[in-house]
């Protein structure tokens, strides 16, 4: 049956196990492999490599390109079996993590829409093999991707040589869903020719010189998606803080009755507001993110979403197998694009997306760690949260006001770590409200968040630091000796809140 | 004279001095005015009005909005009358610096590219009167900018009444050199067309409709530049790190020998490099700039500039003489643009410009504070640094390695403010050496860092904090409650250096 998958009668011959494709990939290479948000990744190859290492037990250290986060099991097994020495741009799974905060992986973690660029112009040095999903090869031996795009297209074009894992589970639907459009050669390059959501620019397949195909693997599995947590009472009032502004907005003239294309982060907080715009009277929405979580889908199915544009589709397990058996009736409202486009500065500037995405923790100015816990440990990574922030109409975090029952508070006079500036920041929302900080100067911003977004144990802490900080003075007042402290205090007594209300 | 300036009949009945014009303003307004480094900016009028409200005694606060820093003594004496209330998106003046670090001036600091965006989408509230600089306006009453563009052409566009200065000490030669254009409304929006630094776009002039100018003032001044400090041994050393490191890309093909466009940004480091690039082998240079300062006509006299697109020409008061006499000369070399287009992120992304800009200290793990001392109070602001700096195919930031006479060590633990994060930061050179970040996890980069750029002075006790760090663990390790304590130290003691070696 995967036959007819390969159309290019020459490319047959190549089938391989996924032990002997793995044979490619020797000490000290860099391979780099599709995936984007545990979507269309490979996964044979990679756990077949891992496999090879533990059981021979031979010296094998490579650097790992991924488009984003892959299956939590390849990531896992290759994180336990010790091969991988670098790893690019993003992941997030436990036993990699770990590996990454001890020291033992060196993680460059790294705006999404970026890494292309970075890989073309060689900063990165070459790239050995690339192993990309796929749900069939064309007659001229180029790639139909699967469930996302990421970095394969740039990938495709670097390899020297390209393993195509064909996963005959992935419906054959998806192909004509896919639209790759590599930007060409700086400093002469045109603009990418973008303007509207559902905008081809590019073609349904990722372009490939058939000879660098060593070989195919046909595989037959589900993506590895995960359950998200509920929508609770917190990220459901979060969700209708939201969808009040908007409507807030919309009656003040300054967003259209549609919106702007919207991009949501993963989680379930972005998760949740999606789902609330469902219910919402706002209609004919667009999207244009890196990510389509069941939310998306609930707005498709609410009848609410014209068109969306990603760089994959990431579900819960149940909802895929859904979405997948009705492939068809989604899939003329549906483009999926390279990272390097869904991200790309140049055309969310120009859409005027609005952008929501998560902070870990919000400094009274606005500053946001989507990160490092504690300044030090990283979660994740900044992902895409920084190619959106930054170029959007309007730039939304949402957090819930503490963490750690309690014992942390979301909301701090500085941030440990800053992943978005405070001119990259527009709208905080927690459970507690939504403050609006455009137009407002750091004081103003600091009033707005202790006032609107802080958890009421907190904010009269968060207060007193603020008017101790104005009377030393400052553009953005700070006691610089306390400004961590409140950090330093969870780490040494398990609490951020003060022993006593004296103290700040 | 100035008749031959005003090619527009109807509005020859419009000359009003700058007290009359200065009427239309008053208490509580929005008043927005070029200029842009110094450059091209409205002087007589903000000056009357400043006089106004001193004689008078009326309230009188308004929000002034400009392109970017406007002379001296613009800024000086509106602060020193207290009718600024709000001020954006940049300033580098030290008596407004000090109203805005006690809290009297709320300061927007902002990306110099967006504040277009952000005027036209109505986040900022109404333009009630524009004040633009001219050296001509044409025969449909559109206005010839002078020195600079800046956000003058949004000003235009949005404010409901324009005074324009004319300024005929300004040369009439000035006219031809500026390319005015502005983006269309979002979602639907076209791409900016520009695809090379010397590319024509738009209209030599601003739009205006005639009816909305209501005066015309008539003045006879210099733009007000400032001396910059001379190069010295250690911005000479600066310079030559950074012409080795674009050598050394060329020999490896990763650079071609015109290098990619360059941006420099303001100041004596900035004005050193461009000047070192003269000496160099390299040739046939581009620039894609917000700013030219006296270095870049270094370039061009040396035959090494083929072209420069700046928003402004900022030059010492000898230099801008010469200029301004040969202008012809310099003129087809030349554009000057609005700032939303020098500092867009889709052109500088596209073009793949080499970002050159200043900090205030950078952290061992290379996130960069330009605008924060000690946290707290702001010098000038992020400008645009963060436009650059984000889309650049190479950004790069000097920093003498200490400051305050070897008490302030410019590599520190913790930046404590950030405006670019670690992501955005590629090359970090001080006179001690250039680190290489490209490609470099958290913990990679500051061997390189502390290694190449930081102080001998400094080196042992910042090795002795990373290390320490380190066996707590992270992929970004801290000791939190020591990572400001050199800001703390030296808030307390006036040093960083540590009283003992043990002490880190």
């Amino acid at each position: 049956m995967y036959e007819d998958r390969i159309r290019n009668p020459q490319l047959r011959s190549r089938i391989l196990s996924a032990e002997e494709a793995a044979a490619y990939i020797q000490d000290g290479m860099t391979v780099g492999i599709s995936g984007f948000t545990r979507a269309g990744d490979a996964k044979a190859v990679p756990m077949a490599l891992a496999e090879r290492a533990q059981r021979t037990g031979e010296r094998l250290r490579i650097n790992l390109w991924t488009g984003a986060s892959v299956a939590e099991e390849v990531d896992r097994v290759l994180a336990d079996a010790g091969v991988i020495a670098r790893r690019l741009p993003f992941q997030s799974e436990s036993h990699m993590r770990a590996c990454i905060n001890r020291g033992d992986v060196m993680y460059v973690d790294q705006h999404l829409g970026e890494m292309g660029e970075w890989i073309r112009a060689g900063e990165l040095g070459r790239l050995d093999v690339a192993i990309l999903e796929a749900v069939a090869i064309t007659e001229d031996g180029c790639i139909v991707p699967s469930t996302s795009v990421g970095n394969s297209p740039t990938f495709a074009q670097i390899a020297d040589r390209i393993v195509v894992e064909l996963n005959v589970h992935q419906p054959e639907s998806l192909e004509g869903m896919h639209d790759v459009f590599i930007p060409g050669p700086r400093p002469h390059r045109q603009p990418i020719p973008l303007c509207q959501v559902d905008q081809r620019i590019g073609t349904p397949y990722i372009p490939v010189k058939p000879d660098k195909i060593v070989g195919i693997v046909v595989t037959d599995r589900d993506d590895h998606f995960v359950e998200i947590a509920p929508a609770d009472a917190d990220t459901k009032r979060m969700a209708e803080h939201l969808v009040d502004f908007f409507e807030h907005e919309v009656r003040r003239g300054r967003l259209p009755k549609t919106l702007y294309p919207l991009q949501s982060g993963v989680g379930a907080v972005a998760n949740a507001v999606l789902s609330g715009l469902a219910a919402s009277p706002l209609q004919d929405l667009e999207m244009y993110s890196e990510v389509l979580q069941d939310g998306a889908f609930d707005l498709f199915d609410a009848g609410k979403l014209r068109f969306a544009s990603s760089c994959s589709i990431t579900l819960t397990p149940e909802r895929a197998r859904r979405v997948m058996n009705d492939l068809p009736a989604y899939r003329r409202h549906l483009i999926l694009r390279p990272q390097e486009i869904s991200n790309h500065p140049e055309v969310i500037r120009r859409l005027g997306v609005i952008a929501m995405n998560t902070a870990l923790e919000v400094d009274i100015y606005g500053n946001v760690n989507s990160t490092h816990v504690g300044g030090t440990e990283i979660v994740n990574g900044i992902g895409g949260s920084g190619d959106f922030a930054r170029n959007a109409l309007l730039s939304v975090f949402f957090t819930k006001s503490t963490a750690k029952g309690g014992r942390v508070s979301s909301i701090v006079p500085m941030v440990a770590h800053v992943d978005h500036t405070e001119h990259d920041v527009d709208i905080v929302v927690t459970e507690q409200g939504l403050a609006d900080l455009r137009g407002l100067a750091p004081r103003e911003r600091a009033r707005a968040l202790i006032e609107r977004c802080a958890h009421p144990a907190y904010r009269d802490a968060l207060a007193a630091y603020f008017a101790a900080a104005c009377r030393r003075g400052g553009q953005t007042p700070h006691l610089i000796e306390q400004a961590l402290s409140w950090h330093a205090r969870y780490r040494n007594a398990g609490t951020m809140l003060a022993p006593t209300r004296q103290e700040v």
